[in-house]
């Protein structure tokens, strides 16, 4: 079997200086990924012809597929094309009549003319294979180069760079992949966890880890929203992969317990969403410190309007007493952010609502604090058939990154308090 | 003066099987471009010893500064300190104790043992300066190499690849560049405004934009929550730059007329918040489809709590009803999304809470939409003391976008009435 590499290169002046993130990379290594082909680089370029030559036929050498997106506009400082022209050795033009309609066709969609610069989009070097791009005027550009070029065959694929183009046109590249290239078996799985920090999830499960078969790999993602990831992936995978990927999991569940909250990619708001649609369960949530975000990302779920009723952001005291019926007496005597107000808010909010479960948040995101508690801290409370829980979490980011931070934890709260 | 080229080099596998974007390159390249520096290229690599030695010393030939970020995590995958340590010529690791007493702090404030693997963040090889990571465990490592090593001087930053702490030391890696190399002057001035597609900005600008001096470059750059930031920039520039730009600036102004909104970075929420601030006047809000993203990016803004009151996010209508007292015969006759619920929403929200002023949200984020109005149409409402007002706004992207849209043109609907 083959070990097949890609390199893939972006090229815009745009991306270097920072003004668009580039997101196209991400999107075609996922998709070369799921077929078994690895990224082994990416490379982000300006508009520079000499550069664009000499990046290109270096990964060229070192791999054999070859994805570039971008700097194939209509407008002078796009110059990839002419570059590819030379890096073929091509010395004509020639017109994609297929492509000449779809310009014509999105042109008149957007009721514009069709100017001489449109139609070049339609022009390609005659050393290529066209596919066609449906979203977009300038088509997919497939070069094929001999083994006696770069010590082996290879073939670079000339992408447009817009994102919404880019993706439409990656089922085709990839299929053409798929035929052009005898590609190893891969087999990836995804777990999810939340609870534990990266190095302690990797003493927890260092024995397992310790014992894994050569072929499969670890790789820990850490991310604030989610916890940490863990991703197995077997390069080489045969029929059997899948099950002895299966196998290792469930001997590495034990160890992970509650930690574990998915064995596919997956957002804790999302867990949660399917558990209280399993059960025909709602929620409502009362913030104080995490000002909506909660809200924000149970909402961000489709459908999350069959379970989730509302909520109630109180950042002034007096809309804990009013709103969420919390007790004056227990926030001076407590303190805002304390177990007893988290817990009013809590049950006030499920009052309020009449929802299954409710969910609620006090602290300082930032540098204030109090005399109870210092900056950092969140108190959670959890209200539902079981009665009421809280816990406190402390963290030391920014505003922004305790938000985040805050609200996750919020949510993995909840999850335990529902599965136990 | 010296023209200083630079190039970004993200270690990771997470980055390389797609799984994360990098929002790191383009962070570091606008943090460069501020100070004069451009950024040649930018690579994305694995965690692999070889070709991290390989690709950094390449940059290095080419570029006087290298930036690299990721690869210095605590687990077993995480090798680029190794490949550094190589690069350098280091035979030994040294403790640096300042960044030692950091990973003892952050493990202590997260409740977590101090483990041999966190200590080991805090060894550095003998041959780089020490910039410290206040957020994180790993330093930042500066290698510094002469000209006899890659044909020039060269400086080598490796940061940690994890956003939160790239951002946050990123400020000391920039002033550590301008205090090691020479720079050229350079002066930038943002304007942004909201309510104007890229397209009819310019139109509208262009009479000013084609007089404007051969040495200032206008770049337009547009964002859903922020609208189209403009970027006035003076390369070489001299201790004039700032008075010249600033009446090319004066001149803008009447043209953008309310659609400016701020003549620094800035954001919707950062200067609604200003506006309340400085009237000591304050807000609240209602929120259906919304979700709770307006609560979140208001209180996103330090010090919201001295003006924001709180919100009632009313994913369903019972809570509309309940808790806002919109009208059942309102929501039977008009639909629930329309311009009457609306501004009973925003009045109900200002009853509640006692507001100077309050913002409400009713519509169809996604795929639903109903015979009053279809998907990806919002009705916001404004209450304060010159009454109740309503505005319908329409996009046509996913749930998330469409959510994110609606949010900012909300926000910038309250601001437009408040400076009225």
């Amino acid at each position: 079997m083959n070990k097949v590499n890609a390199s893939i290169c972006t090229i815009g002046d745009e991306i270097l200086i920072g003004q668009i993130v580039d997101t196209n990379s991400s999107m075609i290594s996922r998709a070369l990924g799921e077929i078994g082909v690895r990224t082994s680089q990416m490379v982000s370029l300006a508009d520079n012809r000499k550069e664009i030559i000499e990046i290109l036929s270096n990964q060229l050498k070192n791999n054999e597929i070859v994805i570039s997106t971008g700097g194939l506009g209509p407008t002078k400082d796009d110059i990839t094309k002419d570059a590819l022209a030379e890096l073929s050795g091509s010395h004509s033009y020639i017109k994609n009549e297929a492509q000449e309609a779809i310009v014509h066709d999105i042109l008149h969609a957007r009721g514009l003319d069709v100017l001489d610069i449109n139609l070049r989009q339609a022009m390609v070097p005659d050393s290529c294979e066209v596919i066609l791009n449906h979203r977009g005027t300038a088509p997919i550009m497939v070069f094929r180069f001999p083994a006696s070029k770069f010590g082996h065959p290879a073939a670079l694929y000339a992408m447009p760079g817009v994102p919404f183009e880019t993706e439409a046109a990656l089922g085709d590249v990839i299929n053409n992949i798929k035929e052009h290239f005898k590609l190893d078996g891969i087999y990836h799985k995804t777990i999810m966890t939340y609870g534990l920090a990266e190095s302690a999830l990797s003493e927890l499960i260092a024995p397992w880890e310790d014992a894994l078969p050569s072929d499969v790999h670890l790789a820990y993602l850490p991310n604030p929203l989610t916890g940490v990831r863990l991703r197995l992936s077997v390069y080489g995978a045969d029929g059997n992969a899948e099950n002895r990927v299966n196998e290792l999991f469930e001997a590495l569940k034990p160890l992970l317990g509650d930690n574990l909250y998915s064995d596919a990619d997956d957002t804790l708001e999302a867990v949660l969403g399917r558990l209280l649609r399993a059960k025909g369960e709602s929620l409502s949530v009362a913030e104080s410190c995490t000002g909506g975000e909660i809200a924000h990302l149970i909402t961000t779920v489709p459908g999350s309007s069959d379970y989730f009723l509302g909520s109630v952001t109180s950042y002034s005291p007096e809309i804990k007493k009013k709103v969420l019926g919390v007790d004056a007496g227990t926030i001076e005597e407590k303190g805002i952010v304390s177990s007893e107000v988290a817990a009013e808010m809590a049950e006030g909010v499920r009052r309020l609502t009449g929802s299954t479960y409710s969910l609620s948040t006090t602290g300082w995101a930032d540098s204030y604090g109090d005399e109870h508690e210092p900056a950092g801290t969140v108190w959670v409370g959890v209200s539902g058939p079981r009665g009421t829980e809280t816990r406190r979490f402390r963290y030391k980011g920014d505003r922004k990154r305790n938000i985040e931070r805050f609200a996750a934890s919020a949510i993995d709260f909840l999850r335990r308090y529902i599965i136990k």
